[in-house]
């Protein structure tokens, strides 16, 4: 058959699957997304809309991604973050990344109508309805896999997210002040923050535009973290002597099956709160609990 | 500054460029398509307006990326073929197979109302209007990077999947016109296709249905390839005898420049032809023609 | 200059950077060892002299690369543990697995004169001197890495290794008694063999043959295990309060140097215990420990 | 069984098979030659011995890798071509590399007394006997594989490594005759070089030392390349009609094995020649020769 003929070409397809025991995170990174923001005036120097399509976006993933335990975004990406035993796609890296941001980048799109919207009195949109039609090139974004071998090293990327997050929002929250309020140029505020500190950057805020940085929305400065709600019926199961059993710790096929389902069920939660304490962790201790196999 | 104490995070990602001199294929696949052609109703065995989509959203994808000098797409999988000596994304796999699929995902679903609309007569849609709306799951595509280290074995690899679209869509042709026209079971359909030869099968159509196989559509046969047009200013270039001089053999960054605003305008063509003969290769030489350094 | 020209070849070299925070074994394997055994009428089942020169280039692998911290062997394979911090040759795969397994092959081939020697009374070999000559084909041996990304992982692949080497053992224990003592073929024994439990083949050893498997040597039972003796001087700094200092902490250069040196001078043990429970290892708890930064 | 449950972890280890239709090289480089050169007095600019012990180890090498189509050495390196369409070790990058560099280690090692000799009147050593006695650290070689996608490229690496032979010849005999003869310290002559294109080196070696460049030995500027001959038997076979057949080009199995033999039997040839111009290869079209399947 001429199939067969031809067919030795997919010996050219490599092997990428990540080891086990390993978490896994997709990031996600908006493309020629400054672009992006000037063309459909994102406000400066945070787009509450914007942020809350990327929030909506994100709840979804992690929605149909039941091995998906926790993901984290600010501005314009995303860490989806699998469990280290996932088995989804036999870990494969360009599956997971490709299924991860495509459907992060169709949500996006199709959920735009919905967030973005004109707000009251502006004046920069010519259409007249209120919404903010989007155009070609439509936003799409990259993605990558990244793995890490221990829960402390993950917990560590989380918080270089979390810190970039407000290393970026107070700078940009100072410049944008400079720069709209204070009538300054771009360079101009750039060569005058070049070198400042945090509370360099919170003295001009608060003395210049009457700015407490403290003040300003968690979204903004915290970013957000979403995971499924699992406690209730962790304490439940508990409570009852649930859980704990010799199917549980088999980690058997119908057990699986109905995890999966709990999971399904799940309340996805939305939040800004701070995730580079312990606190957060102690609170929320499904989260990165162990698990028996793939699953 | 905190977020130099968790940077070291970054040194867990990897090196995925994809060694020069290597045509690369990026290749995506529908997720879970075929329960999306159950629940929109895609006309069996061939949907001429998803086809169609398709084409168009891949369409899309080639005029963007400059670097893609041709696709071949069938059922719901599209190749791209980027040129041997691309630099796009330093040839890393990832970005590479996420930035393309994410922009064929964009353009399905945003394309999807222009063509997915109800055909005169079907009944069996609720909707009142004529667009098939669009429901979640969102349509989605994974990809995969493929790296082919001569010209001859990429053409085989378009090969197969030419002779792929030829072997599914006789089967599916027959194995339809059994169960719509001929009025048997799914599973009374498979048991008589099995074995059957190709000369089998062309005459259960002819005898049975009436059905002359050669006279089906050619972008059910054959799938559809998109390129771009150069040819015309190839010609041109010749006669002027231009192109040929010192400039374009060194690829100095001026004509690098120039060569991509060439193919920015060039005119995108979507056939439905023969790639498996040399006759389709030989009268588009830019295609695959060697070129200097990247781009 | 015409180098410059070629030199784009180099980009054709692969990163293979063991991610960090994993242990890294290199295991090597003798190649082609059943011929070289009856080339050089090795023992049956166990060959004392050849196990001890295994052990003795194993020692001086493990000598050389400070950062080896335990080395597990048996039969005619040896696995070398590299500390999962260590930043050896950048963590690149081929070079550690072809730096250690180059190493071992010498040590095998310039230590196999003071090992393989001719037994009292052995009639097998023409030479008039004790020492068997080597000939070409030389021993060699291949070699890979692998990377664990846990400590619990690690002692389990060193399990996986240990338990291997006692189901060997005593199945090639008892098919041998039963071929040299027994006088059966090698075809009849391996058909009595299959689907034996352990206590099916302690039983024909002692009932047959009066060998009580337990009395075998442990060499042949539990394979060697090497290691550096650091125990002493660790509970010596304990008792001078050293070496929990701000120095060890931060990793400072000279204390990575020191300890470099430490361990240089430290013995090198050879042992043949079990390692799979807990006791070895919580005895001597420097084996694993972790360390800041490479070391 | 106890082994069953520790067995996960060879799910640890990777895939590291080389794409198919891709010329592998196995370069193979000294462990700390310079160390070693030291140590043993070589000869400076170039020790004839230790580079025909080089050639004698690397011939063993082609010798018994039948897959290994040519060879190209200087100073203490050498890379050993595999033919693009190898099978061997399934093309596994680490059995390749680890099985070369532990062959040539192997070899180096026990040839040893053959090559270094202590010379006439050399009163550098202290043994009594004329064999320069070796010892620990035996000398290793660490080594790696690289991938050449076409013909072309692998050609290119050839002269980028003959190239690199001569540049640093001719600039290490000028700097050794400035030191050895001129009297000059090593950093006074490298001051001097500093700069310096090859016909002011010419001009410093003809005018200072009298000495002619191009009459140096020619596997001091050239290094060395083996290669199989198997040009008579080509001539022989074109003459007998022989090898055009059906089975050769089937690349049928006893075919296969007939080719191994006729080249386990071929001279191993060690030839100082140019191997940049087209000539040499054009005069041995049997070594960059297309084959069937592996082999």
């Amino acid at each position: 058959m001429a199939n067969t003929e031809f067919g030795y070409v997919r010996n050219f397809e490599v092997h990428d699957s990540i080891a086990p025991s390993n978490w896994i995170v997709v990031r996600i990174d908006g493309r020629g997304f400054s672009k992006l923001c000037k063309k459909y005036h994102f406000t400066k120097p945070n787009d509450k809309r914007a942020l809350d399509l990327m929030n909506a976006a994100a709840a979804e993933v992690v929605k149909s991604f039941v091995d998906i335990v926790v993901a984290y975004g600010q501005s314009d990406e995303y860490s989806f973050v699998f469990h280290e035993n996932t088995t989804l796609f036999e870990r494969r890296r360009e599956k997971l990344s490709t299924s991860v941001a495509t459907m992060f980048t169709a949500e996006y799109c199709m959920l735009w109508p919905q967030f973005m919207r004109r707000e009251e009195g502006d004046e920069r949109f010519a259409e007249k309805g209120d919404v903010i039609e989007l155009e070609r090139p439509w936003p799409t974004f990259d993605g990558r896999c990244v793995a890490y071998p221990r829960c402390r090293i993950l917990r560590d990327y989380l918080k270089w997210r979390q810190a970039d997050c407000h290393i970026n929002n107070l700078y940009n929250t100072t410049f944008w002040n400079m720069v709209l309020k204070g009538g300054m140029s771009g360079t101009e505020a750039e060569l005058e923050l070049k070198g400042t500190l945090a509370r360099d950057k919170n003295e001009i805020l608060w003395s210049r535009f009457g700015v407490n940085y403290n003040a300003e929305l968690e979204v903004f400065k915290k970013g957000s973290v979403i995971y499924r709600d699992l406690g209730v019926e962790d304490r439940e199961r508990k409570v009852n002597g649930d859980g704990g059993g010799k199917a549980a710790t088999e980690g058997s096929r119908s057990q699986v099956e109905k995890e999966r389902k709990r999971k399904l069920k799940a309340r996805i939660v939305v939040e800004h709160v701070d995730i580079i304490q312990d606190a957060f962790w102690e609170r929320r201790p499904w989260i990165l609990a162990e698990r028996k196999g793939g699953g």
